[in-house]
Order: C-alpha cells, then sequence, then structure tokens
C-alpha cells in the first residue's frame, strides 16, 4: 500500500485519485490529500527526519509527493526563536515566534509553493503560475526557476512596483490585470482550464495547501518533539490555520509524538478583515463575508474559504479568535 | 589550560589579556584572539556540534567567548544553496551559494555582532553601540534588545530613512553625525573611550571579528565537513575573508577537517571600490586606497583594514581577486 491514499472532499467524502485537481465534481466541496499513516508510521522516525535536509523536505514522508524529484528550494527549517523579554511583558516563561520571514523569498509561501511545484512537474505541467498580491508571486517565481518550470504570475494592475520586485528578479512572465484580486483569482481558474497550466493556489492547490503542515512539523521538532499548549496564527483564509492543526495530529498518528496534541489553537486577524474573529465574537460557526479594510494586506482576504473549518478547530480545542486593529498592529 | 590563549598583535606578536582592547599598544597592530588548539580538539567532535542548536552558537567550542551566557539571537546556520541552473551555465556540477539573507536582521553582521554582544556584556558594559551604513546598525539594535543592553547606533546624517528602518524597528538611540562613515567611524572611537561603551567594531572588534568564522564552519559542516575547493568572498575591509580562511584552517587543526583545506580563495569587489583587486592586478601586497564610487554600498571601504593580509591569502592559496561593474552587479 502507498503512503498516499489520494483526494477526498472534505464535504462529502468523495475519493479521488492524486490528479490535479481541487474541487469535487459532486458537490463543489474543496479536496485534501490523504495517507495510508499506518504506512507512513513503519517509514517514520524521529531520526530518519534528523538525518534529513535542513529544508522542509526533511518531513517527505508527510508530504503529498511520491518518488518524483522534489524541487528543493530551501523553504523551511525556520527558527523558533524564545521571545523571553515579550514573555515577561506577559508573564510567560515560554514564548515562542516562528520567524517565518527567513524562508528564501522571505515568506511562509516557499513551503506550500515547494510542494505545488514538485507535483506540478511530476504532473507533466510546463508552466506554473499564481494570482498573488506579492509573497505567493515571489516563491511561485523562485521555485519555477529551481524547477525548470515556466513562470507566470498575475497581479492586479494597481499593484506598488516594489511589490513585485521580489519577483521579478527571478524574471517570471508578468501579468497585469486591470481589476481587484478577486477578478485575478477567477480569470487565472480559466486559464488554468483552457491552457493546461499549473495554478499554485488553484488546481494544485489541495497539494500546495499540505505545506503548511511543515509548521506544525518544525514546531514539535524543535520543542523536543512535543506539540505547544497553545498556537496563535495569524489567519486570512485559514488554510494555514487548520494545516498546522492537521500537522500536529499527524505526527501523533505516525508516532513521532507520544501524546495527542492538547494545542489550543488560536486566530489572530486583523480588525479591518477579521471575518472569523466576528463569527467567533457572535459564537457562530458561519463566516460572513467583509470588506477588507486594513493595512495588513496579506491577511486581507474578506471571504475565507476555510473559516467554517478554523472556527470548528477552535471550538474543539478552547482556543480564541481576536482582531488586531492596524495601530496595534503597527505598534507590534 | 582554557581554550581561550587571549589576545594577539597580528603585526609585531605581543601578547594581552581578554580584554576590550583592540589596537597594540606597542606598534597600532590589530588584536586578534589566539586559541589553545589543543585543548580546543578535546573538547569538540563533529556528534558535538550537531547536537547543539541551529545557530552559530554550535561552534561554541571555536568561539572567544568564557563561560558566560551567550546571546542567542538566531544568527547562522543559514542554506547552503546548491545552484544548479547557474552552475550549467557556468559548466560547474558542483556550485553552492551560501544565502546569508536569512540572518534575522537580513545580513551576515549578525553573526559577528552576537559574539559582540556576548562579550560587551560579559565585559560588563551597558551600552553596546556602533557606527554604520546600515546593516550593522540593524544587527547592534537587535542584539542589544536580546542582551538587556543599552543601543546606541551611529550613522551618516545623509543616509536615507529606509535604510535604517531595519534598525529603528528595535528602538535603539540613532545618532545622526553630519560628515561621512569615516567621520562618524572617528567621531564612536572618541565615545568609546570617554564613555566606557561597547561599540561592536571599534573596542570588542576582535570578539566580533571572529563570528564571520563561522561562514567557514557552517559551508565546511554542510558540504559534509569537507572544505570548499574554491571560495569566492565579496569583500569589503577583507576581514570576513581572513576569517573565513582562518577558519577552514581551525576544522583542520581540531581534528574536525581531516585534511588540511586547500580551498583557492578569491577575493570579490565593485570595480567601484576595488583596492584589493587593484593590488591584486598589479601584483603587489601593497593596498592603494581608492575614493569608493559604486552601487555596492555596503562593499564601498576604500582603505580595507585587511587589504594586506587578504593579499598574502589570495597568493598563499592560489587564488583570484576581481572587481565586477555596478552594470554586472545589477544584472547578477
Amino acid at each position: 500500500m502507498s503512503r498516499l491514499a489520494g483526494l477526498q472532499c472534505r464535504e462529502c467524502g468523495q475519493r479521488y485519485p492524486l490528479q490535479p485537481i481541487h474541487v469535487c465534481e459532486l458537490c463543489f466541496g474543496p479536496l485534501e490529500v490523504t495517507y495510508n499513516y499506518d504506512v507512513i508510521r513503519a517509514q517514520v522516525s524521529r531520526a530518519s527526519i534528523a538525518a534529513g535536509p535542513q529544508t522542509i523536505w526533511r518531513y517527505r514522508a508527510l508530504l503529498p509527493v511520491d518518488d518524483e524529484p522534489v524541487v528543493e528550494s530551501y523553504a523551511g527549517c525556520t527558527p523558533l526563536v524564545k521571545a523571553d523579554n515579550l514573555g515577561k511583558l506577559w508573564g510567560l516563561r515560554n514564548l515562542y515566534v516562528k520567524n517565518d520571514t527567513v524562508n528564501p523569498t522571505f515568506s511562509f509561501k516557499d513551503r506550500p509553493v515547494a510542494i505545488a511545484a514538485t507535483r506540478a512537474r511530476a504532473f507533466g505541467f510546463e508552466t506554473f503560475a499564481c494570482a498573488s498580491t506579492g509573497n505567493l508571486a515571489a516563491a511561485v517565481a523562485a521555485a519555477a526557476v529551481r524547477a525548470g518550470l515556466r513562470a507566470v504570475v498575475f497581479i492586479p494592475a494597481d499593484l506598488e512596483a516594489s511589490k513585485i520586485l521580489n519577483s521579478a528578479v527571478y524574471a517570471p512572465t508578468i501579468v497585469a490585470v486591470t481589476g481587484t484580486y478577486d477578478d485575478v483569482n477567477r480569470l487565472c481558474s480559466e486559464i488554468a482550464e483552457k491552457y493546461g497550466w499549473a495554478f499554485a493556489n488553484i488546481n494544485v492547490r489541495p497539494y500546495y495547501a499540505e505545506g503548511s503542515k511543515t509548521l506544525a512539523f518544525e514546531v514539535a521538532e524543535q520543542l523536543g518533539w512535543r506539540a505547544p499548549d497553545h498556537a496563535i496564527v495569524p489567519t486570512a483564509s485559514g488554510s494555514m490555520f487548520t494545516k498546522i492543526w492537521k500537522g500536529f495530529q499527524e505526527l501523533y498518528k505516525v508516532g513521532l509524538l507520544e501524546e495527542p496534541p492538547r494545542t489550543r489553537m488560536t486566530v489572530a486577524q486583523a480588525a479591518g478583515c477579521g471575518p472569523i474573529a466576528a463569527a467567533f465574537a457572535r459564537g457562530s460557526l458561519e463566516v460572513e463575508p467583509v470588506k477588507p479594510h486594513t493595512i495588513a494586506k496579506s491577511l486581507a482576504i474578506g471571504n475565507p474559504a476555510d473559516g467554517y473549518y478554523s472556527l470548528r478547530i477552535i471550538q474543539e480545542t478552547g482556543g480564541w479568535a481576536l482582531g488586531v486593529s492596524d495601530a496595534e498592529i503597527v505598534e507590534g
């Protein structure tokens, strides 16, 4: 039996083989990669991980790639910084900050993109693309060069030039689209279908999204193979939030953690775009979309795809959700 | 016998105990930390290093600190990136790039500054300062907060605001000085003496400078405990260049490398500020100071303190020195 079980709809449970698809044909629910954890348990150990590279690929056994060569873009294995000064301020003896700004293109997006690029190449795609307002575009452009794929990044036409410099150094094809980010996104869905391109956050999204689990894997390993008591996660779509929780649980399922994780999972949003925090405050599991108005542009998703799933995790783990003002963000 | 032998003048060989001084009282030559390598050899192994933290402090046995608690600023252990695409272009099968932009304040300066801050605190200083045009200021400001020291950074008054933002987030005292960087530097030497402040690149410089050795330690470890055939080092003062060579040699002296390093050491400078490259082209060991005129501001030191020592190492190892134009730098 293989490590990888296939794709499965999170809504209706329908199963699919591993393909470049992201939406259930029956109910339009999101597809997720599923695993045979007993197979993984027999293959992986703390020692085998320690002997791996200093990148996300040390956790390869728990990632949605098969035997294909991986795109090694040197993502991950970022420092878990013990924040003693900040901890003193708040009366916390063991406060840590995961510094993911020191990834190769300076954001956590390098993690999911390394997996998306690996799978895109294995599926036979020749063009690797994305819709982005900055961070994702840079990660895609960099990974494409390393993977030997053509890169095309779609951005809103009114984006500041400085925000795409980080992509431009990798010389992708940059397409400026007149419209909002949502318009760009819709256009890209059509292009993916029509031209047969791999879009990191569209048709190879189920593989892409799994990359965020590596944040949980690293934190647990850096804490001496323990899940933290509490995790506070900046949240836009909720994808990373749900995957971090999935990551902690998987470590227990495959025997890398001795006890089931009891991490309280908390969502941090910008008050100017906090639909998950607002639902939590109402005591509801239903997210009402908002119109973003915050300087935290990378968190400005008004209609979070994983909002419901995030609220469920908060409820289940005894976590919390809160929106912070732009003034507090600047101060922070 | 202690690991640390003391300070020694690189010119006349005069010895001093470990103090916050950087210039020989007899000949005004630069002081350097010396070690008892037999003591270190008995203490250190590849396994002991592998069991250490994922920061420069895994090489603590080879660094100029005693038993004092170190300032853990999470510097070092940056990726050694295998640059296959670039290698193909040049016909090189094993080309690597050390990506030191992913240090905590985004430059290699975090390495020497972690050591300088550790020693400054151990010597009893309460203020940790530097003269800088950007990178060093950020590293000093960040390390001071972590060390519980007051930070003061001196910058030329005409420096762009954007260049000091990276420091300002750590809220140091920022002093803008009317004059050139050289003026700032001279002023700081006087202040260090008068107020009893620790300046990273002045009175605790012998400890500070040793931090660059960790680049050599990491590269060798990342290559499976082998020194590279050839190292190409961007060079301003020549300090990092000479320390990288010292680092490779030390690994052999303490038994971490099986063979003496045969690395060809090559200096890369900006053509608009390439006094070492110019001396090399003339076949001379004597550096003639130049007036910098290049966009590579961080490499713009017209009178490199370690120019002579760098040229000696190039000669000894069969290396090379070259200045590249601003156009080539932009293209790169």
